[in-house]
């Protein structure tokens, strides 16, 4: 599928259902609603969903939304890969033939849907979604310009990670041209955290303990000190990243307590540390900088086995 | 002065010596280091000094740098508004008629060189050194480029604040395309942390106090407190931004023990909130959204006055 493609597309269906992935981040809602909101401009009937329904954090984004009484007829897709992202809720559009277009950015893509726009090397899919309303010369009000710049700050960590492209860069020099307050966006994205967030970094962080002269830096998550932080569990989300941020690292490992006597590790890894052949060794898999594996035992097994691993590992 | 000027200025002059500011960031460090290959790469003889030496943090900036024996004919500041910002080591180009020319983007720039091009809207002094690279046509040579993005991000806080422009998008999406690992540049830039600045941290964290239901979060640094972390004093630095940075909070306020019983506040808010009135009634100053002052008394006093001034300020 190409643009010219695309906008025929648009231009041919109406009554559109957009679905985005559960767990929805700033791409996955900043597609829907800039999708849906140019769609309604051109005069079309359009609904955004989610599994999870909208979270607070992302409000910005659909501000003055109002789900309309639609029939739908057209179903899309964005920043989906798998069918599987749609989340229970939405399991009903899993089924073959029921997604009519797909518009995503991630190589990993199942091509399940009936069409499939897809741009392996954009930072995400609102950057492709951005560049289909320039190569059609569309009108881009603020809040698509808002939803956008959004999807694209938030995919590449706001242009800090290795996905950034010269494209992102050049796609957020025209958005934040718009008003949209681009540095209130990047406030509460990137820099505003819960107290209950604080509460477990806090924990977190009086608990890293350091093995092999300071190159690993493990983090224990039992079910205990979760507990002890009285929050929600979606504030321990992406705590895995935190290890190996500590200076002198090369492999960052967590260790969550998923039962009694079984726990699952987390592992990041510096250049010249494969964290997939350190978690194989343990029978799981992943990436090489990424990967994850479960072990079974008690606390202090799975710990000196894992030390054991680390010291055979940074030996080579 | 314009960029033909300043290109003149170059082709006329050599020998010469490039300061960057006290407690160096990386713009400054970006900025001297760029034009010191610029102009060595043009034939010229150029040194860089600094105040404080040159942190290991930004030694990828100075990767193959040594001092060359020159007689100095030439003196230019980058990124220095006033010459108070020299530090005690460079002192002696703080007199009159010592610098020849000042490069740099900060408004409040004090026009003490014979010669400044000053770009007050510019993101960093690296922009404005790549618009003048830009405008000559000259090569930009991978470590040119990698000073340059550096200046751009650090100063920028990777592209997140609000002094980011169009103008430093465009030029960080092309000075990507050289060879420079700008993701590995934004982990040490962004991301990495001593092990000394998390025990900071977690110190601090585990301090915060709230007042006015959540509105305000102070964090106070008793000298007992930062000892018992046992690190260097710059790990203290920029720990002025966390209060703010919890959701919910609209007054964040640090107060750091300078002596038994003198106590320096830094006042950060939110939209809504002035800090310079908030520290004004201590008789301190400083900017809408941030500013400071000094309180002599107990801390017990210190903070009974400070929290009833907080609840004052939020009644309105």
């Amino acid at each position: 599928m190409n643009f010219s493609e695309l906008g025929k597309f648009f231009d041919e269906h109406d009554n559109y259902l957009i679905l985005t992935h559960k767990n929805p981040d700033g791409d996955t809602l900043g597609c829907g609603f800039a999708l849906c909101s140019y769609l309604r401009e051109i005069g079309k009937k359009v609904n955004v969903v989610n599994n999870d329904n909208f979270p607070a954090r992302y409000d910005f984004l659909y501000e003055g939304y109002e789900p309309l009484d639609i029939e739908y007829e057209t179903v899309i897709a964005v920043d989906i890969a798998d069918t599987q992202l749609l989340g229970d809720g939405l399991s009903e559009y899993a089924k073959e033939g029921c997604i009519d277009l797909c518009i995503d950015h991630h190589i990993s893509n199942k091509f399940y849907a009936k069409q499939t726009y897809l741009d392996g090397e954009a930072s995400a899919a609102c950057l492709v979604l951005y560049e289909f309303l320039k190569s059609c010369n569309a009108n881009i009000s603020n809040h698509v310009a808002k939803c956008l710049y959004t999807g694209i700050a938030t995919d590449t960590g706001c242009f800090k990670f290795e996905n950034t492209t010269p494209k992102a860069h050049m796609a957020a020099a025209e958005l934040m041209t718009y008003d949209i307050d681009f540095a209130r966006i990047n406030r509460l994205m990137f820099d505003i955290k819960s107290q209950g967030r604080l509460a477990v970094e806090q924990a977190v962080l009086s608990n890293i303990e350091y093995y092999s002269d300071g190159q690993c830096a493990m983090i224990v998550l039992t079910k205990e000190l979760m507990e002890s932080c009285g929050v929600e569990e979606a504030e321990f989300d992406g705590l895995a990243s935190m290890p190996l941020q500590i200076a002198g690292v090369r492999i960052g490992i967590t260790v969550k307590q998923r039962d009694t006597d079984v726990f699952k590790l987390s592992v990041r890894t510096a250049e010249g540390v494969d964290a997939c052949e350190f978690c194989a060794y343990f029978n799981g898999g992943g990436h090489i900088r990424a990967a994850g594996c479960e072990i079974v035992g008690s606390l202090e097994d799975v710990k000196a086995k894992v030390i054991a691993h680390v010291e055979k590992t940074l030996e080579h």
